[in-house]
């Protein structure tokens, strides 16, 4: 009977791949509050909470196995840097849906659907790519595809900006200010999904 | 007679603990600036001006001793990565009292008392946790809590940005503008703190 | 005659000059937009955009080479690193240029002016230094200098949001929302030079 040296090792990619998933479900609330009654904005804000107490819930897993293990797939410190960015995506999406909440916002520019459209991709994306860290092969496509939706990203946001100081949205400047921090929120998301794609890409260079 | 080995190593501990210490100074100041007159803010800024340039000295004073030890305690880079980030929290503290001064903000929410209270206990346990750093033995305490704090500072943080945003504190765009500054310093800096708390666990994790 | 066993690694530092010097033409952008008729600013905007995009593929570049490489000058992440905050600095500056034409901002305050001359200096210091990456010698007066420069980048900062808040080019909320990113662009800029500063100070202490 064959023996495995190293059981623990495999479950880290699940772990990862687990930990980015919560990605997509965060995602989709993201979605579902820009098209819900405000009445039942609060209900999806609640849902979008679990999501991320799950999501950190998974983060600590990853650390507490590294930790624990006399064998990591790859350096401690990137384990580490990978589930902290990973998180990272998942708090800015929560905050921003937060916000939408907290500042009581009225009616969301179209352009922050376009935003949330990216995130869903990117979120999809980089769960797909969780799964392949463990050969390292067939990567560097999600790496370009992610820089390519960031670049998206910054577009909308832009436009966004743009739009939202010369008047489009109205001139009441506390209402600009509430909305600008909403659509910074979802652009450090998309930020945060491009620092992942980069410490993947990292990660790949560094076992290669 | 014995012979010491690595008599320098040693004291790159009591550096850290040492900038550090001005943490806990700096948080005090901090503390000092909501309660007293606004005639007599400049005075607190300036000795927290001081403090922040001891912190630096300290800072570049690892640095030095890093480039010139042959033998350091842990990775060259780690050092020089935790020696920096705890600039960060001093550089962010002294950033909101300087705001404070510069735009003679009138009276400040009692959530900042809330935000720089968190600052000050996080600082305390920042310069406790220092010297274990020796040892690196009861550090996950330290990180644990420090992680706490954050989550609290969090909460403070999107609670002030609630009223802020919904006129608690007058309706003065302007106005809104400047304490939205300082609070986020405040924020920043607890977020800081909480980089610090990694660093350390990222160090104790490949030491160990 | 001789044999060359490393040819490949000179041209890591050519690419790394070729990257900064990218940062002298585009701070030679981002001055000239600050004189020029309001009406001129989307054909400097323009030439910015190549400048970046030029920057951009230099990037892409030096990551191409690092992971087709066997030996590479100094570590592979570091190259990465270095090649990365190289990039902020550009799109960060890029971002300044663009958001004057996206706002359609008027007049721009005098400090502004200093703020890029700040950069411009940065510019150039670092594309200066990176050649001398080669030799790794003489490296220190650089980032001394650059930390300087940072410094004093700060004090116009600080000097720039207390004069936009404290009414000095008027009152006018959303003006100084816009005149408050450009600024804080700006600033990031300085900042990320720093960063990249600290990125060969801490390659320089490794490899020392």
């Amino acid at each position: 009977m064959g023996f495995r040296l190293t059981p623990q090792e495999n479950s880290f990619y699940d772990l990862f791949a687990k930990s980015a998933s919560y990605l997509i479900d965060g995602s989709r609330e993201l979605t579902t509050i820009l098209g819900v009654a405000h009445s039942e904005r609060e209900t999806v804000a609640a849902r979008m909470r679990e999501i991320e107490h799950a999501a950190d819930e998974a983060t600590h897993e990853i650390i507490r196995k590294v930790n624990s293990s006399f064998i990591t797939p790859f350096d401690r410190e990137d384990i580490h840097g990978l589930a902290s960015t990973l998180d990272d995506c998942m708090d800015l999406m929560d905050a921003a849906v937060d916000l939408i909440v907290l500042y009581r916002i009225g009616d969301l520019p179209a352009g922050v659907s376009d935003q949330v459209e990216v995130l869903s991709r990117m979120s999809e994306l980089t769960a797909e790519a969780m799964p392949r860290l463990r050969s390292m092969k067939d990567l560097s496509e999600y790496w370009i595809e992610i820089n390519r939706l960031e670049n998206q990203a910054d577009q909308i946001y832009r436009g966004l900006l743009a739009a939202l100081f010369n008047g489009e949205y109205g001139t009441d400047a506390i209402t600009i200010m509430k909305l600008k921090e909403v659509i910074e929120e979802l652009e450090a998301a998309a930020d945060a999904f491009e620092t992942v794609a980069h410490k993947v890409e990292s990660i790949a260079v560094k076992e290669s």
